[in-house]
């Protein structure tokens, strides 16, 4: 950590500083500069919060060296991880494939749908049983009900299935269901909510805050890999920005970016990004072709009856040839699918 | 709602539209125009997901005419909400006032800081003993301990007391200590949490989560009142946008925008949307003579150790003569503090 | 134009609407429901700007039904546009290859690294000679003697040059020269410079500003088509959100939002997207996939001596690996490169 | 500048460092830590470019310590800038108060309402000629025409006038008749126009542009004082963000912010930030509030037939009545109205 003190900075306020640094086991390296006087910390930087000093009045600024996040860094584990479900797997040459519903609405549709998804080359089920809406009118899922009709598709299909959590309460029931289980974007600093899922040895999926930066998302996921369990699946699905013709804007950079800063896999949400359906194939491909190790996709068989997110589902039978044009451009990046 | 076809759309589609209408209990009214078909509900909109029609192909947009929320608005409850806890009020003519540690680190410091605060005017006691924190490896709250510091504070001022509940786990032990119950910026879109609030007959603060819209704000205020409790304080604390200068952009806006959209009291916090103590007093003013309803300050008589939000924390002495020159300007608006 | 009037309006207020459309030459069409009175323009929207009706205290809001943009809009002109540069095509199944440093630095290099990109399969050069600067102390470009230095590289490869246009009084100089006109994302909405290059019959690249949203990068576009240049290239280069990972965020979805809205060829600059040179294969990979028909990208032998963008120029020999590897990807979804 | 290498740089990444600040008239000050080597440079930084070592694959960061601007920075000058137009000052403890037209209509029109807020206490008049507009099917300004009339009101009333430049082919002509030129925030990088107001002896209105930070909005206020015209007034209107309930966000924290970073006036428009007119007074008390040294409020004696921005324009009696008010606020924090 490097501290700037502000021109007119007193020997007294150096002090200060150098005693702050010492009281938690560091030691400071001090340069005087003409228009400055700078101090940097020689120890554990990560002990160290920059409102330490912050609060001081003669410092400018405060400027981190190291990253906050440890556990989930490139640098602690150099290669990738490769998470296995019964076999399936998540991370590494082959694209996972997430797909189904937004919401599981009954047994006969999850089973079709899975059945369909199945077909076309998926490799995990996804519906939700607890959704979050924005509205409290809204549907809101049909919570355990939904989670058994998962279980029967899963028995039908093989596949492993996906599901959201959105309460601690609801864990151990959501845990019984669930092959890997889902932290939504707006729980994505549900602090709570990561350190019980970080004592499950079950993947977790944890998606992007709507306004969550790259590194808060890796600190979220630091939260549940220092309870241990290290068994996460990052997700890209859109962030806010001031355009509103996309309901949001899909941050393809994320994909490279994280790929040089975690050894976890980043799978992609382009559904939620996209928020409508003609734009599903266009970003999924995007998604391939900067590095993506998944795809988290909604497929319904009557979108337009959906009771959630119907816009951006596609049909089962659209679902397929898009899979099989995006399986062209995995294949052009070195990617199976 | 009002439902535009896109420019050749058929009959067929018409019809479509119209039978989904006619299912949720609403007609339609067609107009024919010379470059598009524009279809009105009739009926009562708020029983319509705009999502029903934005799926259809022939739909090019869906436009809503009435706001989504019914209970916190204006136009259902014409009189200000006035909330009175203990004699004391937020809301009306008098400003209220907030203040304390961001953190409750001890007995001695909560009932030091709350007798300071209390000599100055500050009219209810802050303090959070569970903390969220981006980070799994920083201080997070002193638990039960901290609440009964506040409790202890609380009965030492005679001033009520408002502290944050972060998990529905903890409602119980929370509500027991509490006059008031803070939800945080990442939590207001945790509808589980705010569903159990609005069980309760005692008053919360909802802040605005860092990206949220003021529709989405509104929209969990009425998840709460839908639950049946109106003692509802919304808290403007900062969005994100892209500059950096400020650790949040506060949008002053908010104050009289959700004035005039909702009878519920709005407050601001000036502390965390700066995330600096010289930006404090300027933008507490500024909230003020905008028309903010309530101020929350954080207070530490040593800001240079706080175990959190140090750098946005003024000191006893400050926070004083801060309210006395910030009691002008309410003066000048008509207002008291 | 659908003009919804507030709760509680009066037969007084529904006349002034009438009127004020009458006056524009247009009808009215009122549909009085339970909550709100709601008036239909009948007749040319464009004609209204929303502005009239969202000064009158009885109106609520205003919702446009038609886009403002006419003549660059996909309503307009169904088929694609394809520009021809002396045999070389933008639009149209081929991928435009546009690359180049950032800014024109001497006449060896230019000619170097013009030979090299050519020899890669780069189908245009790009150069800047005048150069929009953050500070006014850093490189403001070689002005007329760097546009000499385009031609001369010109000469040598046969390829046609791009380079931007910062002030109106530069235009018949930069023309001269210039193949391609190139107007900057600061320069977005400098409508005096949109209305002097639309008097031109020459290609006109425009960048989306950095906080521009599609629309107003189509008002902008039409700006220049309204006066006679339909030889119009829109460029997304990334826009400014919170997140600071990247230097600015590429908006993938443009793409395909874009060519659903119009005709117009739509290329990426993946370079100023992302600021990093290693970012830039993934990107423009990215890009092809979502279905972008060109790129811009900025190739330097000395990166680390570059007057300006060296962070994210690439190495000739370095280009020449990459457009391999994006060749394929153009090839997946049925382009060539 | 302060230059962090990746983990794992060799001896021959610090050389190339170390060299390239050799050649800049800089040394190197290594330090060497457990986890990263860091290299401080010793000498002028403002003469480096970031830029010139993130190229370099072994850097990992660059930071800076000292701002990029200088001589609008506080440091380089302690005390207000004043700035005298005729006898009226910008600047110091009394707020100025520049109101008018957004368009410049006509002669009466312009000389009523001018009369009407120099009655009301403003000090000076604003109104636009060349009028940047989204579309180019909107009304553009009458030119010349306008600035006549303009200069007509200042007869009048005696007071100087404001109006927008927004060509440097027409700066003659405005200069001739404006005593204050007025930078739009689109053109607030328009950095040719910024070098040639820089040139002029008149004060110049720099408007932030719609995602400028506050150091951009510096950066080119440096534009204009570096070619020796150090007569900016710099001006908040609110910024670009994901909200949608007001036009833009009015960024209140910018006016502290820039009185501790630059020596220059600072003076607020809460019109165009609104869009609103009844949004005008609660923003302008809370720009007063937050130390702003001027306003700049939009008048229109009928607002709802006003070819541009009627719905943010107050009537001229209205307008008196907010400047009373706000008088109240402005003397709660020691300055005038």
């Amino acid at each position: 950590m490097i501290i700037v003190l502000r021109a007119g900075a007193t020997e007294g306020d150096v002090r200060q500083v150098e005693e702050t640094l010492r009281v938690k086991g560091l030691s400071a390296h001090i340069s005087r500069g003409v228009e400055r006087t700078i101090i940097g910390a020689i120890g554990d930087e990560r002990k160290l919060d920059p409102e330490l000093f912050e609060g001081l009045p003669a410092v400018e600024k405060v400027l981190r060296i190291l990253s906050p996040f440890k556990l989930v860094s490139r640098e602690f584990q150099k290669e990738d991880t490769v998470i296995d479900v019964n076999g399936r797997k998540i991370g590494g040459r082959a694209i996972a494939l997430f797909a189904g519903p937004c919401s599981v609405e009954g047994k006969d549709m999850m089973v079709d749908i899975g059945g369909s998804v199945a077909a076309c080359g998926a490799t995990f089920l996804r519906g939700g049983a607890f959704k979050p809406r924005t509205s409290p009118y809204a549907f809101q899922g049909l919570g355990e009900e939904g989670l058994k009709h998962l279980a029967e598709a899963r028995e039908r299909t093989g596949l492993p299935v996906a599901t959201e959590l959105m309460d601690p309460r609801d864990l151990d029931l959501v845990a019984r269901y669930a092959d890997i289980i889902q932290i939504g974007a707006r729980n994505m600093q549900n602090f709570r909510l990561l350190t019980e899922v970080g004592k499950l040895d079950k993947p977790v999926i944890l998606k992007r805050g709507m306004s969550a930066t790259i590194q808060e998302l890796l600190m979220s996921a630091e939260y549940i890999a220092s309870e241990g369990n290290r068994k996460i699946v990052l997700c890209e699905r859109g962030i806010r920005t001031y355009e509103t013709a996309t309901r949001n804007t899909f941050d393809v950079s994320a994909f490279p970016v994280l790929k040089s800063l975690t050894h976890l896999p980043v799978i992609a949400d382009p559904s939620h990004a996209a928020g409508k359906a003609s734009l599903v194939e266009p970003l999924a491909a995007a998604a391939i072709a900067a590095g993506a190790d998944g795809l988290m996709i909604e497929v319904h068989d009557r979108p337009e009856k959906a009771l959630s997110d119907g816009p951006q589902s596609l049909r089962p039978e659209t679902f397929g040839k898009v899979i099989e044009r995006l399986r062209k451009v995995a294949e052009a990046v070195g990617r199976t699918l």
